[in-house]
């Protein structure tokens, strides 16, 4: 049973090693290593390559490197192959970090208490409101939207969160639809963005949905780069609409020299580091899913084609 | 039953009014309007007036107008008039968002992504450890230290506590006095100092405690600005033995223009609002104490002359 581990050479002969010790009946093959590609029945890669349709006919399951799968051109994909999200409890605990350390440093106003340190001005910024009248809402309850919720929860916030469809969650306040999206933004001071990236939700963060927020709004942004309209967010907190945001992600990425979020004191910038996978931690769960695959059961996290999460 | 709200002018308006509400049997004066000294039973304050021996003989409890009380000078104090700190829940939740924010800052790299937005530069700093990997150490298991433990506890952080007596608290590894600290510090990768100041820890945060940490710990200093030994910790951090650290206290404050810590990446620095009394949330604690003592119970908080704290 041959796995290709398809990535940087280090990660692939540590996935190697920690498969010898999990999974021994598993032969890995390196991407740059001669092997043969009609053996290969599992996949770890970050795209597909491009002989993947006539090279690999018994080819079973793609597993993405990624905790989405919008890096993949669906119609590169063999037909019938699933295609499995990396589920990770790593990444769902790296985003719940990430997540409480943004809504928190915007709840405190970290942004402008950085600016202060750089003009050398020791002065309060404000007096932050308690949690229970600071409202945060997510956009998107996938893994990592709810993991961030669970997260946020004992901090006292109310919680929100609006997805395409809908959603129960213990106290959470949950919205869904097009037409659920205005009332959820009008209770929102910190939104986060975790949603999938889609035809639907390329550029979902535009000028619209500033206007919808409640003024002196702030944003977290950890989905997708696609997603952000940046003209449209730095022209939010010229006027007000928006005080700050957390930004990690961006189209494109490396963020190009000279750009307004770099030197924007209301915008603190991180370089796509919210979730990095640590493939010490998601190896488990592959071979869960692996396991699963091999007693006939279903998989978890397969991606649905048609909405490409 | 004269109750004196001696600061400034807003803030002790809004006391009048909440009282007004919450204990209407109560006379609330204000310091800059005229009142008879002899009537005042309680007063809540930052520090004592200079003629408190003289002209208040009914004065039953001083209320501080800080979480500690390091700021009174006890020989000005009326023997057996007690001092009670500020209990209030809105404190500990202020110091609970601004330690978690902190440390999860420290776990995540926020000083090295700050400084890399600063160059404009779009980089990863490291890819931390899992948070099981990450131990986290609290000096001073006072209110506000338990709080803090509590808010870490859910991500994953081995956590441990320095007191200076022995105590015991679920999921948190203790140690205790001198001859606990050495060991408290070499299992500590993040520190907290969460001590008051007392003749004991002032400077404790010293060239000799940085040297019992381990190689690139960090440190969040939450407790007084006397505890930290400025040079030291510039050194420490260049020699390594720190990466990093979240200062939200100084001696002197304001720290003065053309500090070292003002332009250092390695260091994020707040002016002193980790905690900031939000009358609102601590009248409660305020009131709650005064119908105690009207019913001969024993007060809550009440500070230790001795000890100071």
């Amino acid at each position: 049973m041959t796995f290709l581990a398809n990535m940087d050479r280090p990660r692939a002969e540590m996935l190697r090693d920690k498969f010898a010790k999990l999974m021994p009946e598993t032969t890995v093959v390196l991407a740059d290593e001669p092997f043969a590609k009609s053996n290969v029945r599992y996949m770890l890669t970050w795209q597909v390559p491009e002989d993947i349709k006539t090279a690999y006919p018994n080819l079973e399951v793609i597993f993405s490197l990624g905790a989405g799968a919008d890096q993949f051109v669906m119609s590169d994909v063999p037909e019938g192959v699933p295609i499995v999200r990396l589920i990770d409890d790593g990444l769902t605990a790296m985003m719940q970090e990430y997540v409480t350390m943004a809504v928190l440093a915007l709840h405190r106003d970290l942004p402008g208490y950085i600016d202060n340190q750089r003009r050398q001005v020791w002065e309060r910024v404000t007096v932050p409101p308690p949690t229970r009248d600071r409202r945060v809402g997510v956009m998107g309850l996938g893994e990592l939207g709810q993991g961030a919720l669970r997260a946020l929860a004992p901090f006292g916030f109310p919680l929100s969160g609006w997805a395409r469809s809908p959603r129960k969650i213990d106290g959470v306040t949950t919205y869904h639809g097009a037409a659920g999206l205005a009332p959820f933004l009008a209770q929102t001071d910190i939104l986060i963005c975790l949603l999938p990236l889609t035809g639907e939700t390329r550029n979902i963060l535009n000028r619209d949905l500033f206007d919808s927020l409640p003024e002196g709004a702030a944003l977290v942004h950890v989905g997708r780069g696609q997603q952000l309209d940046h003209d449209a967010l730095l022209a939010a907190l010229d006027a007000g609409r928006l005080r700050a945001a957390v930004i990690d992600v961006t189209a494109p990425e490396p963020l190009p020299a000279g750009h307004a979020f770099w030197s924007d004191p209301r915008i603190l910038l991180t370089p796509h580091i919210a979730c990095i996978t640590r493939l010490e931690t998601s190896l488990r769960g592959i071979c869960d899913n692996l396991r699963r695959h091999q007693a006939g059961k279903s998989l978890r996290g397969v991606v649905d084609p048609e909405l490409g999460y």
